[in-house]
C-alpha cells in the first residue's frame, strides 16, 4: 500500500464536534466494569448524554429510544452479555448505530465467540487495539491481557477485511491510530508519547475511544453496502505534516 | 402557591455536618454500577461511613448494622432489585431510615414499576430529578435516559403530593433545587451555572446529593405521619437573596 | 516481643519496584466493584498490566496465563464467588501466586465463611485491617463495615497465627502498616497523617497496598512451608528513625 499523507482540518473536527453538542445524543451505554464512570464522563464532556441501562427486562427499549450504543466485553459474563444481545437486536431493528469494543478478544475463547458471533449484527464501528483487530478478523492476535502484542500497523489489513466483512468503520488504535471506511484508511499519530507511562494508558484512552466514537457515529452515514467497493486510498498523517 | 424569601444560616448547615462527622454513620450504599467510587467518596468527604454490600445472603444483616441505607436503581437488574428489597424490609424492621433514588424512572417501565413498589416501604427521604419525581408520583414526567425534561419547578406538586402519600422528605434536583417535607418545600438556587457543562453534572452531582443525603437522614427525624398535614408555606431561597 | 528498629533502604525498594516495571506483570483482578477503575490505575502506575476477567467461562484459563490473581471480596456475591473460586484453583495448579484481601470479614458471615474457606487454597499474600486480620485467624474482630475497630497493632499476633497456619505473607494497615513473614514482622508507620481525612481513606489506600501488591508477589518467592518455623525477629521502623 502507498502512503499519502493528507491535512486534517480542525475546523472541520470542530464542526463535527458541534454537530454532537447540538444534537445531545441519548448514548446507551452496555461496557465494562472498570469504565463505567471514565466514559460516562467522557461522553458528557464531549456534549452526549450517556445512560447505563444493563437489565435483561429494558435494554431492548433502550436501545430502541438511544441514538447509539455501546457495546464493550471487557468485562463480560453471560447475563450481561444476554443483555447486549438484546440490545444490539433492538438496536438494529430500530436503526440505531452500534459500535463494539472487542476488549482481550483473541486472549480469551468465551469472549472471543461473543464477539465473533455479534459481526453478523453488523455494528456500524468497531475499535480495538491490534491484537484485538486481528482475533476479530479471524486471524491469531495474540494479546496479553487486554494489552496489545501486535502493533496497531500490523493490523491494518484486518482492519480492511473487517470493515469489508461486515461493513463497519473500524479503528485500531496504538502507537497511530487508523481508521478504516471501505474505501480509505487514515492514520493519525497524534498521540504524546508521555501517555505511555499514563495511568488508564491501556484501558482508558481506548474506552475514551470507543466511548466518544459511540456518540460520533450517530451522525455518521453507514459504511457502504459490502463486496463491490476497492481500497482507492490509504492515506497517513504523520505528526511533522499536520 | 406565594413564594416567601427565608434566609439560610450557614451556622446552621454547620452544625448538622458537624454531627454528620461526629457520629460517623455507617451507610449501607446500594447504588448503581456507574458512580459506587463517587458515592464512597463523597460520604467519606462527609464524614460517613459508607459500606457497599450487594449478596443477597447478607444485605439484610447489614441494612440492620447500619444507621441508614442508600437505594438507587440506576443499573438495575433482578438481581440487585432482590437484594435491594431485603435490604428495605430489614432497615424498616430495625427502624433505619432509607432513601430512594429513582434514576430513570418513567423512561423506563421495569425500573419504574419497581421503584413505585418500594413506596410501600416508605422511604425516609426521595431524590430525584423533575422527570423521575412526577412519574414516581403517577403523572407522566417524560426524561431522556437519565436527563429530565421536566424542570425542577413544575415537579413542585408531584414532590408534595408524593411526601403527602408516602411521608417521605422529597427533593428534586434541578436549576433550583427543592426540599419539602409534609409542611414546608423550601428552594435552593445557588448551583452555579458552570455546572452545567462539568462531567458528570448529570449524574454524580444527583449521586451525591442522594449519597450525602443517606449520611444526613440519620440524625433527621421521619417525617410526621400521613393525612393530616397541609402545606403552610412555599419558600425559596434566591441567590440574590443570601 | 522485643521491637528493634531497622533502616529501611530505599534504594532496595527502587531495586524491586523496577522488577515489576521491567516485568510488566499480567495481573488477574478480581475485585470490588467500588475500586475497580482505583486498582487498575495502580496497577498500571507501578508497571504492571492489569485485567478484570470475571465470568465463570474464563477464569480459569486466564488465571492460568496471568503472572498473579488478586481476589478482594468487597462486593461479593454468588456468581462473583464461584469465578473466585474458579481462579484461585486454577492459579493454584498453574502456580500463580494470589493474593486475598478479605473486605468486612468479621462483620458479615457470608463473606467470613467464604474468605476462610479460600485459606486453604494458600494465598501467597493476605491483606487486612486489624479487625480483618484478627476475624480472618479466628478471633472476634469487631469491625464497623469495612472500617476496623481494632488497631493495626492489636492484631500482629493474629497476623503472625495466620502467616504460620497458611504461609502466605500478612499484611495488616492501619496507623501502622504491619508486614509479617513465617519469620520477620516489619512495622511501617510512614502513612501521613493528612490521609486521615482523605477521601477514600479508609478504602483505596487499602486497596491501592493489596493491588499494587499482587503485583509485587509476583517476584516473591512463596513463603517457607509450615510447622517449623519460629518467629526470630520483631522489627519495627518508626517515621523519625527513618
Amino acid at each position: 500500500m502507498t502512503s499519502t499523507a493528507i491535512k486534517f482540518s480542525f475546523t472541520q473536527l470542530a464542526t463535527e464536534l458541534e454537530r454532537v453538542r447540538t444534537n445531545t445524543p441519548l448514548v446507551h451505554v452496555l461496557t465494562n466494569e472498570v469504565v463505567q464512570c471514565f466514559t460516562a464522563n467522557t461522553l458528557l464532556a464531549v456534549g452526549a448524554s450517556p445512560a447505563m441501562v444493563v437489565a435483561q427486562e429494558e435494554v431492548a427499549d433502550f436501545a430502541a429510544l438511544a441514538d447509539a450504543v455501546l457495546i464493550n466485553i471487557g468485562t463480560l459474563y453471560p447475563e450481561r452479555l444476554a443483555a447486549m444481545q438484546a440490545a444490539i437486536a433492538s438496536a438494529n431493528a430500530a436503526g440505531t448505530p452500534w459500535v463494539l469494543d472487542p476488549v482481550a478478544v483473541g486472549a480469551l475463547r468465551y469472549r472471543t465467540e461473543a464477539a465473533k458471533a455479534m459481526l453478523a449484527s453488523r455494528p456500524a464501528a468497531i475499535r480495538g487495539n491490534g491484537s484485538e483487530i486481528i482475533a476479530l478478523a479471524g486471524g491469531l492476535g495474540g494479546g496479553k491481557g487486554v494489552d496489545s502484542t501486535a502493533s496497531s500497523a500490523s493490523a491494518v489489513d484486518a482492519a480492511l477485511a473487517l470493515a469489508r466483512s461486515t461493513g463497519a468503520i473500524v479503528a485500531v488504535t496504538g502507537a497511530i491510530d487508523y481508521i478504516t471506511s471501505l474505501t480509505t484508511i487514515v492514520g493519525i499519530a497524534a498521540r504524546r508519547q508521555c501517555e505511555q507511562r499514563q495511568t488508564l494508558r491501556r484501558c482508558a484512552p481506548a474506552q475514551n475511544a470507543s466511548g466518544a466514537g459511540t456518540a460520533y457515529a450517530v451522525a455518521l452515514p453507514r459504511a457502504p453496502p459490502l463486496g463491490e467497493q476497492e481500497m482507492v486510498l490509504d492515506q497517513e498523517v504523520r505528526p511533522d505534516q499536520r
